[in-house]
């Protein structure tokens, strides 16, 4: 009853974050900053109080517990002790912090200019140091900041993984880029904001979204929001002269919004009513926006439906001819809009990136320079402005460092997940292109969602495919899909 | 600080409660319950909590203080002592019974059938006599609640007013029902969603609201909430056979939201930074839609923008028949479309069921049949259903019993305040006909919305008009209109 009662207050500030980002007048933006940072610090008041770890301790020496109520209490207990090293007014300092980042990052978007984001980003990444000693780290103080998105993460594993990748990777857009080009140019016609509108709410139908537990709306940055199972929301952008930009955010946060509403209702407020982490968050964003909805199999099916709205722009085009172009590799400017393969360099920068800002390796006056010098070295492409650089994500407006590896390890899951199910779904391709993505839903409900927090990652990762993560499924996938797609 | 504190909390449920009625998914709806709960919850126990008395007992023994902290230290003592009489659970089962009761009001209204709504209604009825006890009262207990909304407002008030004023009211209305009748039928006519949608933007841009510090969106019942100065929302709603619906709900909103915004920012969180009382509160939004937009110097200036919107509606028809239209007089079944005139009854026959209730003199199974009843005794109208009568206000799902008399009371005091705005500010006629409404929303602002709540209703209304309320004015106003528009 009173790890509910945090939760609403918690919720209660998502809802005003929400807010924040789709609907506040301009000059609301001072107060709500205040009032963000006020539910925060009681929250945190209420969830580091003692008597509620006195509780969870007590609790936690009970040998009677039936299962899910023991993982409950053994998570809080560990959420709890880690909680207890921020104080409320570090915590409270790091809320009204946030919310001043954003409105920093929103203008300095507006302006396009990295400068007016500097000094609250400044202040924030010395409260992500602070952080980071206050809830110890054994190697690195990154490790710390990592721990919060992906639990058990660390420098060392990551290091290990992209330094395997770094050159396959390279390797394969190396061959790629001496192929045959794909043909995209019909992808930047004119694709008016109704119909793209009128198009991803079909895809968030389609996809087995409950837009009664939920709704859609636009914002700056696409996101997705839950303040229980029963209300989730995602919001999207839309440019009217890209086709991609909406269609991949909004499969993308169908993939997250599918993941809370499936989680259950009965835990609402309890670690085992959250998701397992961010990776697995991922995982599911990304099964669905790549492995799914890049599909061939499943534009069989949605291809002519999909015409129906474009019939001007697509009307000519065929099948092979766009699977082709939503698949085209090309090393680009933004993340969100960048292809499977050279993804993970966007990933791989800000990683580095990251873990030099915390170690005090780099400031925040350098990020500029050395984003833009990182994006010719590894990507050959030449930053125009900050907008296309280090100003394109939200992420660390809102004080999250260490996030983004969580969406190449997302990557890497979703690529062995989806595996496994092609394995266990006898046929799955051909339920995929005759519109039935319910099977596959129904499995990942069933593998994943229902369980919460109840498994770690790799807990999760070997109960579903009898191994830990294995980034061989990924390689394997994309050297498949785009050796036959750039005839390799 | 404590105070401001509490605020955010205050106004973060503000903000969940907005959501709830414009944007939430429907299956949200009992979580979002629970989270309000909670949040009115915490925010009664922060303040109620006997530290927050002492330090507020200690500051009312200081004679140091200037003016303003002397203000907000006695009404903040007020408040304080009038809160601690209700307990941590009552208010907690209040919050939560309210949010059951506003989704049982909306179900109740789509399947058009008081039933549904009755027996959570019934829950609230109690709640709101036993919160009658806690607060305690002389005569009534109707008493406790009316100063809930009105400070020092009593039955025995109110029944002298409306003793008063029934007759009179009930005299011109048969004067007026034997007289040439008016006619508005071109007001019924299409018109479109997005025409009125934009006329509705350009009224609040208009009158002075401020964009930026607030927005509009459209819900089932209109309705003002305010998160701080700098954010100030309204909603509205749209029939498109029906050119009075969003037009006077519009401007009422407006005369609240230009109350709010008009509030001192320095004041936030503390007594001085709140409205007077609901009766001043009514009486701005009053004002702005009767004694401003519903005059012939308004739309002398305004008619003929309102044409450009609707050519084909409003074409042939000339300033003097739409002034007549919009002032039409006649018995009706919808408070909020009521005329000036017999609007007071509706009114009045709420304020006597209400009364009643509280005493329980009757009880919510017989509301349907007692409310049909009285319209017809009072305004020989047949109540053809529930949504036409006794569902038709949000105001109970809220809990708010003692609301209605303030929106009469309001009325009354807007005749007197405009009646003295006339005399100090020369030509004003002539600056309403010529666009130019700022110089009386500035006469507002420093006469009554910068002193928030420093004086009361009664007080307010001496330093204004050099005497207390007075319902001449706003006989002679009506009298003199009517009188006029009627030919009487």
């Amino acid at each position: 009853e009173k790890m509910q009662k945090i939760a609403d207050i918690r919720y209660a500030a998502a809802l005003l974050q929400w807010d924040q980002e789709t609907y506040m007048p301009k000059k609301g933006a001072d107060f709500r900053s205040r009032q963000v940072a006020t539910l925060s610090e009681f929250a945190h008041q209420k969830f580091t109080d003692k008597s509620l770890g006195d509780l969870i301790r007590t609790l936690s020496f009970s040998g009677e517990l039936p299962e899910k109520e023991r993982a409950n209490v053994k998570l809080s207990l560990e959420d709890y002790e880690r909680s207890t090293r921020l104080t409320p007014a570090f915590v409270r300092e790091m809320a009204e912090t946030v919310s001043e980042s954003f409105n920093a990052w929103i203008r300095a978007r507006e302006e396009n200019n990295f400068t007016i984001f500097a000094p609250s980003l400044a202040k924030l990444v010395n409260l992500k140091r602070k952080e980071a000693e206050l809830l110890g780290f054994k190697a690195h103080p990154y490790d710390a900041l990592l721990n919060e998105f992906e639990r058990g993460c660390t420098v060392e594993l990551l290091d290990g993984i992209f330094n395997q990748l770094r050159e396959p990777l390279n390797q394969l857009i190396k061959k790629i880029a001496a192929s045959e080009q794909v043909d995209d140019s019909f992808l930047f016609q004119h694709f008016p904001k109704d119909e793209q509108w009128k198009f991803g709410m079909e895809l968030l139908a389609e996809f087995g979204y409950d837009l009664e537990a939920g709704r859609q709306d636009i914002s700056e940055h696409p996101f997705t929001v839950s303040f229980n199972n029963k209300d989730v929301r995602v919001t999207t952008r839309i440019d009217e002269f890209n086709f991609n930009n909406m269609t991949w955010s909004c499969i993308h946060e169908i993939g997250h919004a599918l993941y809370e509403q499936g989680l259950p209702e009965e835990e609402y407020g309890l670690p085992l009513g959250e998701a397992a982490s961010l990776g697995i968050h991922e995982s599911q964003s990304r099964l669905w926006e790549n492995n799914v909805g890049r599909s061939i199999a499943f534009w069989e099916y949605y291809y002519p439906r999909l015409k129906k709205y474009f019939p001007r722009q697509l009307g000519e085009i065929d099948l092979s001819q766009f699977y082709k172009a939503i698949n085209k590799v090309q090393p680009s400017l933004i993340r969100t809009e960048a292809d499977e393969v050279t993804y993970h360099f966007h990933v791989m920068i800000r990683y580095e990136l990251e873990k030099k800002l915390i170690a005090g390796e780099i400031e925040v006056n350098d990020i500029r320079d050395y984003w833009n010098d990182q994006y010719l070295t590894y990507l050959g492409v030449q930053v125009p402005d900050d907008k296309s650089g280090c100003l394109q994500d939200v992420h660390w407006s809102h004080g999250s460092f260490g996030y983004f590896p969580t969406y190449s390890l997302g990557s890497f899951y979703a690529a062995q997940f989806f595996n496994k199910a092609q394995d266990v779904l006898p046929g799955l391709n051909n339920m995929i292109s005759s519109g039935n993505l319910r099977v596959l839903l129904e499995w990942l409900r069933v593998n994943i969602h229902v369980h919460g927090r109840m498994f770690t990652s790799e807990e999760l990762c070997r109960r579903i495919c009898g191994e830990g993560l294995n980034t061989t499924y990924f390689m394997d996938y994309i050297h498949n899909k785009y050796g036959r797609i750039y005839v390799i």
